[in-house]
């Protein structure tokens, strides 16, 4: 069982056959003589394995993200990947991809984990005697439509004072429901803030921005960044964009002045159980770009041991919401807005923000 | 129930009684006046979760580290915590703690978390009413006793290659056999340079390191260091202290030239699953200071989701240990070995250390 990548082509309605080749990795299939994928449907293996901080999903989602341009510029016919997922349930894992400039646009698709084994074992077993493979998929691109983002504030009571950004995402992948990715985002922030608003005006305004299109690629973050940076003058943005589960750890993006602002908020979060992290904060798909340009963030980082089970299946439904962790959720973030949205001081951020160490 | 951290002092044969006074963190502690606590036992809650990195043990473990001490210099006449752990077992979780200059010692301990969690219930309930405890701790400072590291090494082929040091400790905490702390890390390393071993002589010498003395703050890994650096030549050291659970991410601190080396660490690494990190490696407590000294490290990061449920417990038993994640840890640290042990470049280490990054 299969599911179509985003802008992947279309089979004919036939479907498509062809000879398979394996590769274990995306380096693999680039070091790959283009003979040796012309005319083939290729298939990239991986062994993503759950990590609480979800770090797996940027090293293993390599196959999904550039697997296909690098495919369809060696000619290949079609691509599938094992699901970019650490489930072993028969539901594939869809999520974007772009075809790169001069890549032709291919039938492009995630087996769903147990059918990715399968052929992995079908392969290994078979040597040099060819395997063959058909495939239906029936994406269709209608091409690009009006979304829009859903725009809160609660007032606050000093206007030079700056505006915080929080929010989640509205849209959702077809399979599921997005209960996980981003619905519990969007209550979370929601709910955070209406606390706020409940026990009498914040000094900083506070607005929540529920994002009208993210998982194509980043559209409502985008805008509502063009239209409001610099003249809107956020001080603060932070996004819940990880699922229900638990935040386990608090990470900043704050001028140096700002060290004593991180210590109360990493104290009225230790009582729930969260640790302080040492890495900057990066604040999601939607308000990064706030961060890469100076503005102050914050990540509440939620516990991603399962969500890599649910994201982007059709098992993102409601029922993988768990209540008592979602109010953890809601109660973190109410901590982090009454420390921020009533901190004295400026609230600075970090120009330019710094880059991750590596190696 | 609960149990003498290291350094305690012993109380009477009759045991101990006196008023308790309870705080949610070592800042509250440190902040309160002195009277408040004079003549008092202190308590000390937290609310440390499991973390799959172990982020949490430094900032949770405070009360244990910081606490007795603190407690000691405010004129407290005992202090006990709540266990630096994350099962809900009526086990204590010791740990090593010193008494700073001018802190008389006193005796300190750990509760069991359900014990812990219910006297928290019995002051919450008794507000200003006073509520007493009786305790009875046995500890004997029996002197300074000798200990010793156990040194094995798998010579290489070109002496001027340097030499690569790796291990764990042998020593363990008086409650449980230490199966997790750290005999699994004495395997691991052990199994790794005995399967290299049997493939051949490598390029450079592996020296297997099993320190004799970790858990009373350090013996064995300093000693080692200060015999062996600078003229033993050694250009690479990591250790494995945290458990027999899988492991999850690689960590490197190697000099950027080195960069092309780490790349082909982590891409043998990425079969068995594991992520490649951001942080500098740091090499546990008994080879970190070769790394803060400019010495090339590497760290396996290992799952520690459970390890603080038995780490320091009578609970640190051999059933603990599952011989499937076992088994993964010395797949990695065998393939680590297999691309270092040959490369052909030179292996260098960052000088000075880098900071974490905080806020």
């Amino acid at each position: 069982m299969l599911t179509a990548l985003g802008n992947s082509a279309a089979t004919p309605e036939s479907g498509l056959e062809g000879e398979v080749v394996g590769f274990q990795s995306v380096a693999e299939l680039q070091a790959a003589p283009d003979a040796a994928v012309r005319g083939k449907i290729v298939f990239i293996n991986h062994a993503m394995a759950p990590t609480q901080d979800g770090s797996g999903y940027g090293q293993f989602g390599a196959p999904r993200r550039q697997g296909p341009t690098i495919a369809s510029r060696k000619g290949a016919v079609a691509i599938v990947v094992r699901s970019i997922g650490t489930d072993h349930h028969r539901n594939g894992h869809t999520g974007v991809q772009s075809f790169g400039e001069g890549a032709q646009p291919i039938p492009a698709a995630a087996l769903t984990v147990p059918d990715a084994e399968q052929l992995q074992r079908i392969l290994s077993r078979a040597g040099n005697r060819p395997v063959r493979m058909r495939i239906t998929l029936t994406p269709r691109n209608i091409g690009t439509h009006q979304s829009g983002n859903v725009v809160a504030e609660v007032p606050g009571t000093d206007p030079s004072a700056g505006v915080i950004i929080i929010g989640g995402h509205l849209d959702s992948w077809d399979l599921g429901t997005g209960a996980i990715d981003d619905g519990a985002g969007v209550a979370i922030t929601t709910a955070a803030a209406h606390r706020i608003m409940r026990a009498g005006r914040p000094r900083r305004t506070i607005r929540v921005v529920l994002f009208g299109a993210e998982e194509v690629g980043g559209g409502g973050g985008p805008t509502h960044f063009r239209v409001n940076n610099p003249t809107g003058n956020a001080v603060m943005v932070g996004e819940s964009d990880f699922g229900a589960d638990r935040v386990w750890r608090v990470e900043f993006s704050f001028a140096p002045a700002n060290a004593a602002l991180a210590d109360r908020i990493a104290a009225v979060l230790a009582p729930l159980g969260i640790v302080r992290g040492n890495d900057p904060a990066t604040a999601g798909a939607d308000l990064g770009q706030w961060v890469r340009a100076g503005t102050a963030g914050i990540d509440l980082n939620q516990d991603g041991t399962r969500y890599f089970d649910y994201h982007h299946t059709p098992d993102d439904t409601l029922d993988k919401v768990d209540p008592v962790q979602l109010r953890q959720n809601v109660a973190a973030w109410t901590a982090v807005l009454s420390v921020l949205a009533n901190a004295p001081e400026r609230i600075e951020g970090i120009t330019p923000a710094p880059p991750r160490q590596r190696p």
